[in-house]
């Protein structure tokens, strides 16, 4: 299985959300290896000069309403959390520690669910703890090893590499060095999976 | 035929010469009436604080590939005007002579094409004439008429209009009281005609 669908995500972002509901599907009809690469989307924003896609008052609206009719579309639970944007530097570092732990599926799944599911607050330092808990992960072990330089270092690699290959945002998805962007992408991303 | 797909265009958008190519055969397949409402994107974008879509310089590359790859995948003629932006203010205030003239159709297909399938630089007086000439409308009438304050108030009501529906930029498409937003949301506009 040599060919690879890269997937550039922070769990910060509804849309972003929306593509990982899509991506078993997607690598499996396309048979192939699915790489997950955790990044800080705010940094990735602050490097391109990025204001993100709320910056435009009257496109507000519609870029609820347009995400609102995707996910009824591709039928998938959500909701929109009024606590949003949640602060996703400490979650997204997680993600090193949850790959250690050799749980990053479960680590991922939680993270996004708790976010655009259950509309949990992960402002919340407790509604972390909670969260990870209740999904039988251990949160001691998370809140201590965020901490790590290592860990720190290796989401600011991540994200610097991403905006170095052309990202400006999440999701990005790359297919060998061709770089696609957005939930609204993938019909495109399979194209290219298809022509490999 | 009740049913209406309104179309908010600028000829100055690739995006939006895209989605026009496309309309014929939705219209036809809705069964629906086609309202074709020119305004004049830069003033959207001025009453919106929009900086328009190349204002990220990260996003470019994408923007455009992007955009090639749709052109392809629909198999329309297009190409990249080294011209553009093209100032349309002038070419969107003909749009009311043509209407005038009963020859809305042939001016509007004449300014898209001419910009996004013959690249000609319609930001040069002398191109804009020849670009009529060519297609049989009669250029002297175009520029004496586009003169008249009574049809630089309709292009002006037409933007202001747009942007108190909602609309950020182009191409914006209303099927009743619903807007969507881009050349890569036909598929809603389908689903949304349909179920009218």
């Amino acid at each position: 299985m040599s060919k690879q669908l890269e997937f550039v995500y922070d769990v910060v972002s509804f849309p972003t959300y929306l593509a990982w509901t899509q991506l078993p599907t997607i690598a499996e009809e396309a048979g192939c290896r699915l790489r997950m690469t955790p990044v800080f989307c705010g940094g990735i924003f602050k490097s391109t000069g990025n204001p993100g896609p709320l910056s435009i008052p009257a496109k507000r609206k519609w870029y609820f309403d347009d995400l609102i009719m995707r996910a009824k579309h591709l039928d998938v639970p959500f909701v929109m959390n009024p606590h949003s944007p949640i602060q996703t530097l400490p979650i997204m570092r997680g993600v090193f520690v949850a790959e250690e732990r050799e749980e990053t599926d479960a680590y991922v799944k939680t993270m996004f669910e708790a976010i655009w599911v259950h509309a949990r607050n992960l402002n919340e330092v407790d509604e972390v703890r909670a969260t990870l808990v209740e999904a039988g992960l251990d949160a001691d072990a998370y809140f201590a090893e965020i901490q790590r330089d290592d860990i720190k270092s290796r989401l600011r690699k991540n994200t610097d590499d991403a905006v170095a290959r052309g990202a400006f945002g999440v999701p990005t998805f790359f297919v060998g060095d061709q770089m696609f962007f957005g939930q609204d992408r993938l019909d495109f991303v399979q194209e290219a999976l298809r022509s490999r």
